[in-house]
């Protein structure tokens, strides 16, 4: 049956809250009724109503997304390209800050250098994005500062002409130990996206975990996995649990692909970027101020793209009630991410081997400011509660720029090291082969560092390597009796 | 009966030490003899002698000044309307150093932002009276960095949907920990003064204490207070006691809003703010250099608005005197503010209960510089004397901008916080609005905060939830023995 | 005798090492013979030779040096005047920066504003000199850093109307602990000189030591010294001991004024002040490059204005000779200057009574470069040896720049604290004023800071006052036993 | 036999990989069949092809490297003088920053100002190449700054005339405890090259190591040595051992001048210099994209001049089999170079007397960045196994600039302080007479600074003339028990 045509004087029509149309894809949607809910709140589509929102839409909604939220009928029909008026389109120019093409990726050095050209090359929301930590950004810039305050102790007249820096993550092997942690959205930055990173990925061997909000499905993001190349699948739990049961389902069937379920628990609720904030904020003036939204929650501070993503996430896990939860609805193992503290590291041990893996993780900056970096964590956790380490993998993230900051993780237990926005401005930098140059980098440099340390394998790194003394003197020192081996006791009533 | 008419020729006449006349609200007043007695100096009053001095006394005396200060004969008349020439005025210009209109105050994010507004928006004179701590102004730069250098604890996989940030403060309920501070002059930065700040805490039912030298009544400052909204007096006692009694006897009479007297101790005399004393001085030289005044008392460095304030202030108080005086005069509890050493807690605490609470505070770095914070303050005591949280409350004030910085003195032991220049500042910015907006940014901050810890209620915040190592290296460690257990024995023959 | 008249045009011709001659307040000096002996070297008078060179040499010597170094037929004449061609001068104007006057004194708020005052107003050669420290100026910038790592510990509700900052030195009343310490050729920075210090040192009755290489004689500096007042001269020892055995001799006949000689045992070598050099290195082009000099010693680096001072200083001193020595040539008390271990206070102390007190200082940063401050020295003492303080007085310089800083002085147990280039700048803003400003402002902060306190008399000052962990910390923790308590002796020997 | 004449048109034909001529010195060479096998990759080479390349060639290659490298049929003829045409060499003039003659080198009064000097007369290449450092420089800046957290402690009243900088090295007496270390390609930077700074340091009696990858010949650099001057040989042993030991014979014969073999052992593989990398990345873009090269290794970051030197550098060194060889092929003493750690300085002293030193270097923080500076492994012996000071010398370099840094290290045990880049700097500022200034300065502040300490000789400075507390306590303090005392049994199985 050929499809209605609609003109765009028409659509032109329909931009308040009591009718409102969008061109999506060619084809004109009646959103009116889907407004209240959904996840960035009505304003931002009440900006985009009565024209063709494809560009603003497609790289933040993978496929599917439209089916799953409107009904049929919502669909009026195509609009006529006969009645398009091409518009002049300066915000486009303006979103793309540099229009020559990226630098060979082989002549960046290290990670500043390539996040340099990502910041020139994406579109200004996808670096505020990206970018933006909370409040003050103190926990992401110590993050990073955090590993310079670690020196390292190389041991010399050791034959350092092998080196091998594979590992195993929850029994599999990798060819590397770093892995790209969950980050949404990757096609704002550039139209690679998740896929680009999957197969940047490949060529190392590396694992990646794919964030809950990724801008592609989770079957496009591992379709040209090579033999032996692994996935994690990250959750957050949203309000209405079928959803999240229909997700794990789909995860179960890719089983072959996606050996864990990465939940992430350090942001039940949103924290607060102010730079990313700042973005809505400039777009939102674009609504008449005299347009009144009813669903318009009290948000202090507007709304950036990630309190949109935030939108629907369930703030009420337990350890008591979702783990089983969990278990009912995947056999894939557990990592838990957002651990900050040795207790709960202690008590994410209980819960294995449901339990695999904790991920120490502040959400890089972008949850709590001031939360403290993994390097803490690692080290409350080798003073408070050591046995962790045997009984659980802890892998981290958070301020990784150098291989040298790759190694010192290890050397204090960690077992892999996550990158999240290096990952990103590799792709906003150069798409897939700015991620590989990215992983290049990081390789080399971990190598260099491993063979002047005069070490050959990831195994026989450790703490006899580093000089984390002036670390170790901030490092949470409580009544590690009471909080720690007294501690199982004492909560288990209350989880 | 008609008054006077007087002509301005005639009173541009009386500019000196010998006859000086001034115009106020449309009258003219002789003010010679009563420029010796002037706490800010007769220079301040001979700069605006012969002419109109409504703008520049208004914003600084509440209502009754003149009545409580002048006998009736020294109103002489009215001003002559017709004689009237209105000048130029640029000096109203350079005041308002910003014409349009502030901002949306949702706009401004963070309390930095609603600084920067309100510094552009404010004259200059009240910026710098608002903005100038002592000397370096180093205890006002640590009073907020100190903050920084404690790492939070979050906890996670813990239900954090509810969030509670009411407590009880002298057994009243409050809705936020967090109070308006006593600070002097509102109207100086904004005409909506210490009402609009009232205003503002009453949609949060904020409690706020109002300075002794506000530049409203009590009466206009409390006029719209909503039921259960508190307020607690500033009392600087004046060596004129009679004056102190008066006012006590006065706030008595409406103790169903002033639930205390806030006994400020932490400035007898005071502080050196170059900042404030500056912008005197540039005023001064408008004074024909010649003129001499015989009350100029031998003040290194001027005396800005600060100063003029301290003038007739008592620096003679004691425990043994001063507390016994009060309670003849007043039943309402006493909070001590200016506390900045654990000795003093630990004294006001055996006081109780007529003290009911201290404020640990170092007057935001305006009375004597490197003076400690009020977080070493806490963890002093914490760790000299911590029965004293058991026998009277803790209130902390100064460097707070982020609600980070809230619960992080909440997790030190205090009851509630203050805020002084941001609760002004924000008055600066946008009046009224900004203060919500201040209060707004606080207390949603708090809750983001308290939820990523994983805590429901103020009450469950402790220690456990910070990491202050850093800090406590650097806390006052003397002989506790000697300075402490066996303190009061020792000193309570010399209070 | 009428003297010979000498023309312009016949000075002009000896301008060599082999004849050499210099007209000096209207007088034509032969000063060939003398050039191997100047202590600043002869290229310094070869650059001055042929002319008038008044302006150059009279702000750096005291009247009395001519004729003590030069033979009576040096002076061969008058010039005549008829044959001065007036040089148009340029360099005059180079020098004076700043021709406007001086900001009235009193609108300068601190010592900072009065040493940007002086930067601006002095010859650039006299600031170079003054300003200058060692090598990277690291010691200079600590001493006074160092202050501002101490916090103060304020005690309320304590009355403090009353506030005395008078004590006593060596027995003799000041009304301030702060004197003003030996700094060299204060003429350079304004023509009031040493004596004009005096004079201000009368209106506080403060202490002052006067340098051994002042730029007037002791005889001058004194001359308006009020009944009460009292100086200390300090000495440094020269090669030729009868020069300073001459001198004690002339300082021991003004015993009513000088009540103790200071020795100076911080500089036996001159430190490298490279401002102070590159001076002298710009002066130095002006002479010929061809000109070869015989005495030109091996100095790398040349030798600014404190190289020359050294000149003929001896570094031979030690206890068991000098100190005997000394005794023999004056009755007066001795003060150590430049004591910077807990050892060498611990020694000085044995040598009670001829030895009264000790100046803990670091030369102001001019010897040695990352030498400690004496805030180091003070707490070195009162942990390895603090019967000290009761033996001797302890005093200290470096670094005072508010009156906070004297407080914490006084609290660690210095006596009283010494201002160097304060006293200097004071004198290179405004002369006699600027002194007297700068000790004004010290004076009146200092009682603020007592106040606030609660403290009335200096003798009430003591550590419970401050909190001086963070310093603490970085003390010189050697093996205390070794060095302090058996050192006596096992050093005695040796000495 | 007259050699065979070959015209410019002729060369410039030979450019690829496939026939690449070059002309240096006159003569024309066919490397084709070289060009896998040179250190610096082909594409180098490559650049150069066709023309005369003896200006890029001739500083860093000794004489004798054509003769080693190239068969003698690789040399085709002599160039025909009449066809070459001068090409205007727009790249020279870049590359000389400065045309004007240097500034007299007694005008430079430290090591500061003379880096700055020779930063701006230096080739840009030859700048980045000594003043690169690995990563983000995090160890070359601390290598001084560790320096500036050590206090000195002068003593006084001591006679300090004489002064006495001369020790002993292996033996031999030095004038000056310092000694020029190790650095490669002298004449980059000036043509002075190796035998200027050897020439400089017969002035001092001053030691100096010769570094493996000089641009002179070992005969050449001593051939105007002064008797008693002693030298020692640097070795980066080769994969080709046979080069080495070639090498090592060669220095055997010239054992009247060479006192020792420095084997370097912080540098198997090539740290990471991104400055040094640069500029290879710069010249590499002259070089047509489309040529391709079979050898090009797999090279993040490319390949600077620091690269290409390690080019077949053996990273297979081990105590077990290294030292063994070399007792074969040399009877001279070893001293070990590179030594980071304690447990290592102690195996080190395990293998005297073929051992006699070690020079404790992190290669000037070119090798691994954040790798601890010579200061803290000295502390940590001192800390750890103190009797390594009596068995082997230890000396130490990196981040020497002042005399005041030369005292402190021998304060705390080290018998010598090696400067690499300030010898370069010296030369590349001013040649010869530029080293000698930099010694000449080193000594002076020695000596001055040990005269302020009240030292006469070198072997009298100990730990009681500093104050490292503030280091200290960063110092590396891992189970000590485990890592010395009963390491060598636990190492020596391993070795």
């Amino acid at each position: 049956m050929a499809e209605k045509l609609i003109s765009a004087e028409e659509v032109v029509k329909h931009t308040t809250p009591e009718s409102c149309w969008v061109v999506l894809y060619g084809n004109v949607y009646d959103v009116t009724e889907f407004l209240p809910s959904h996840p960035g709140g009505s304003k931002i589509i009440l900006q985009l109503a009565g024209r063709d929102a494809t560009d603003e839409y497609d790289p933040i909604h993978p496929p599917g997304t439209l089916e799953e939220n409107l009904k049929p009928e919502a669909k009026l029909g195509r609009i006529d390209p006969q009645t398009i008026v091409q518009a002049s389109k300066p915000a486009a120019k303006e979103e793309k800050k540099d229009v020559e093409g990226p630098p060979p990726m082989e002549s960046l050095l290290n990670l500043n250098e390539i996040e340099e050209v990502a910041t020139k090359r994406m579109p200004e929301k996808a670096w505020a994005y990206y970018y933006s930590s909370s409040d003050d950004t103190i926990s992401k810039s110590f993050n990073n500062a955090v590993y310079k305050d670690i020196l390292l102790r190389p041991r010399v007249f050791i034959d350092c002409t092998k080196c091998d820096t594979s590992t195993t993550l929850l029994g599999h092997k990798v060819d590397i130990p770093i892995f790209v942690a969950p980050a949404a959205m990757a096609r704002l930055g550039h139209p690679d996206g998740e896929a680009g990173i999957a197969r940047a990925c490949s060529r190392f061997n590396a694992l990646q975990v794919i964030s809950n909000n990724a801008s592609m499905t989770p079957e496009q993001i591992v379709a040209d996995a090579i033999p032996g190349q692994i996935f994690g699948w990250q959750l957050y739990v949203q309000n209405d649990r079928s959803k999240s049961e229909a997700m794990l389902a789909r995860i179960n069937r890719m089983a072959d692909k996606f050996k864990f379920i990465c939940l992430t628990l350090d942001a039940p609720v949103p924290g607060k970027r102010e730079l990313d904030e700042k973005q809505s904020f400039k777009n939102a003036v674009k609504v008449a101020s005299g347009v009144k939204t009813s669903d318009e929650p009290n948000r202090p501070g507007g709304g950036g793209v990630g309190q949109q993503l935030f939108f629907g996430t369930a703030s009420d896990l337990t350890w008591k009630i979702t783990l089983p939860w969990l278990a009912k609805h995947t056999n894939l193992p557990i990592v838990l991410k957002g651990i900050q503290t040795h207790e709960d590291a202690f008590l994410a041990a209980k819960y294995a081997p449901q339990v695999k893996a904790v991920i120490l993780s502040n959400h890089g900056g972008r949850a709590l400011d001031t939360a403290p970096p993994a390097v803490h964590t690692l080290l409350e956790i080798r003073k408070h509660c050591p046995q962790v380490f045997d009984q659980i993998e802890v892998w981290v993230d958070g301020g990784i720029k150098r291989g040298t900051d790759v190694v010192k993780a290890l050397c204090l237990g960690a077992r892999a090291v996550g990158i999240g926005r290096a990952a990103l401005f590799g792709l906003g930098a150069g798409g897939q082969k700015g991620v590989e140059r990215t992983l290049e980098i990081l390789k080399a440099e971990t190598e260099t560092c491993m063979r002047l340390l005069g070490v050959e394998k990831v195994s026989d790194l450790g703490p006899r390597h580093i000089n984390s003394r002036k670390v170790e003197r901030d490092i949470f020192d409580g009544d590690a009796g009471l909080e720690t081996f007294g501690l199982w006791d004492k909560v288990k009533s209350r989880l």
